[in-house]
């Protein structure tokens, strides 16, 4: 594909795409098919949107809104009737075939080597056989993802959980009749469906599967209109927000800062929809205080003890070049992470990774050593 | 003043001087004397340093530097002897006479009137009579400061506090010795001694002091070589750091952003340092939740019965011109406030003034209207 084709493509001219190159429209010859990769919106293609060299398009997943208070957002976006599913905890690709090959598309527009291996177990062909313009979005969830591991799932290592279905060169989603009925079909995994609820019990309903999801470690909801007529929001619970809050701030000088003002407002508002008692407002702040300075405490001592500050993380991978293809896709996205010599595991191996947590550990080493801040 | 003058008196160019003015080099030429404002360092003059037309230039008061941990700190920075002195909590004066008349100015270099007419009172003549240069720095302190009200403090309405003196033209200041004598000579208030420590007694007493302070509700420590010869640097209490997040998210999205981390940071620095029980580290947990969600959630529920939000000081003026002079102040400084009818006190005037949080009013009104984010 040549600028101009991918000009006209994206509808914009020829100078645009020129200026946007390697800014904004990424090259990635790496792995095979070789794409352009869009790192913000252009002309309407969301980020993430890829344009592979065949011309088909494959168009960023959109962003979801998040309700901050349960009862006013369902009277708003869901009068009528609204569908709970539940938000898996991991992270977002898109499955299709491109150029005769199944591909798993991170939300940035990387093809993710481990993921594509995922899916390519975990998606039977047919489904793209019969739909040859299919994109499959889900959330690789488990124990096993490296750059979310939850051990909250009924998942042995890293499974695809279908959400959403789309098609090439759409910027639509198909919504969740679609979705499942796919799935059943072609026996894909596919997120729990947690009810259909009226407007007159949905604000309950859904407040009870929170509080239940969040007793679990789990995340949270997103809520589909029936008919995908509105667009999903998404609501999470409270334990999700700390457990958040606790795995940032473990790696404070890393990823705190742009993780904790969000999620504290959150907490606020949540508080007051729910009406709580002393007793039940204490445990949350409680909660809250823990999951922002426990694990960082920790970090803190194991600095003192002079121990390298890193988060484990693993893989667990049939063929071993896979590991290495995950371990070049990773540092090409800026992680800087130590791979560990691979151990067989099963009919396959686990391969366990440091990701150095750089700045957290300089800035606790600084600290320690009496520096000021 | 002109601009080659400037130029002259900042050791810049003119060319320099030019591309800075309205940038960077601020004209105010209200309250008199006209003055310009440095509102960044330029060529090694600090923030907040100022060019009086009369060629005088008062220097930016220099930031103090953080201890995060203060074991290490101590041993690094004050292997001797080391005094603490009280860290007071209001707003930081430049106090001095220009053309025959006392000001104050604010850290950024504004001529407040209101802290003017304070310091008028509080600041005998004499000592600018003796000293013409001396430029007084303190802290003013009390329920009636409009930037910053407290009521831990043995004050009535707004006290000057000193902690430092320096000159006219001179970057450096005279250290703790100087400071004190001044201000018994004189009468001044200055801010508590609390003791002089070596090095092997200096953590656990300033820590004793720090608990101690933090019981009341106090700020911290500011420590000083006995001798001028290191920089001072402070420490604070957890009470403190814990109120100052309360303040901040109750107006979360006018100031909680800029507020959250660092004190996050340091509540996880301390609680490591201090080595505390469960039960300690469980109050601070708890104290940290309840400062962050507490009033913040007071803010929505005040919404959700339709309250408008604001932040109510007040001021004590003997002078109504000099509220009302304050109210033009407050104004330039971009702060949106609602200044009330003064109602007599004492021997003068009382005016509440209702600062508005507009981002946190908007940003509330639009969540409990069921806006996502």
């Amino acid at each position: 594909m040549n600028n101009q084709e991918l000009a006209e493509k994206l509808g914009v001219s020829l100078e645009r795409i020129e200026r946007l190159l390697g800014r904004v429209v990424m090259r990635s010859s790496w792995p095979e098919p070789q794409l352009f990769r869009l790192d913000k919106a252009v002309a309407g293609a969301g980020e993430g949107t890829v344009i592979f060299d065949n011309c088909e398009v494959v168009c960023g997943y959109p962003k979801i809104k998040r309700a901050m208070m349960l009862e006013p957002a369902l009277k708003r976006f869901f009068p009528g009737t609204v569908v709970a599913e539940e938000k898996m905890n991991g992270h977002n690709v898109r499955v299709f075939r491109v150029d005769g090959n199944v591909v798993a598309l991170t939300r940035g527009g990387f093809i993710c080597p481990y993921s594509t291996e995922v899916a390519r177990e975990q998606v039977p062909e047919e489904i793209f056989d019969d739909h040859p313009d299919l994109v499959l979005c889900g959330e690789m969830v488990g124990p096993d993802n490296p750059y979310v591991s939850k051990n909250v799932y009924p998942v042995e290592s890293m499974d695809f959980y279908l959400f959403d279905v789309s098609s090439k060169g759409s910027r639509e989603m198909m919504g969740l009749r679609v979705t499942h009925e796919l799935a059943q079909e072609y026996g894909i995994k596919d997120v729990p469906l947690l009810g259909e609820f009226d407007s007159d019990e949905a604000y309950r309903e859904i407040t009870k599967i929170i509080k239940r999801l969040g007793s679990f470690g789990r995340e949270g909801v997103i809520l589909k209109d029936p008919n995908n007529a509105v667009r999903p929001i998404k609501y999470t619970s409270s334990e999700s927000n700390c457990a958040d809050l606790a795995y940032a701030f473990r790696y404070y000088n890393d990823y705190g800062r742009d993780f904790i003002f969000s999620r504290v407002v959150r907490e606020g508002f949540q508080s007051a929809e729910w009406d709580e008692s002393e007793e039940e407002f204490k445990a949350r702040c409680l909660r809250l205080g823990m999951s922002l300075i426990g694990p960082m405490k920790e970090t803190v001592e194991a600095k003192m003890a002079d121990d390298l500050i890193v988060q484990k993380v693993q893989i667990k991978v049939k063929d071993l070049k896979v590991a290495k293809d995950f371990e070049i896709h990773f540092r090409r996205l800026g992680v800087r992470s130590i791979f560990h010599e691979p151990e067989p595991c099963g009919d396959g191996f686990l391969v366990r990774i440091s990701r150095l947590a750089m700045s957290t550990n300089d800035k606790t080493k600084s600290v320690i050593d009496g520096n000021t801040w």
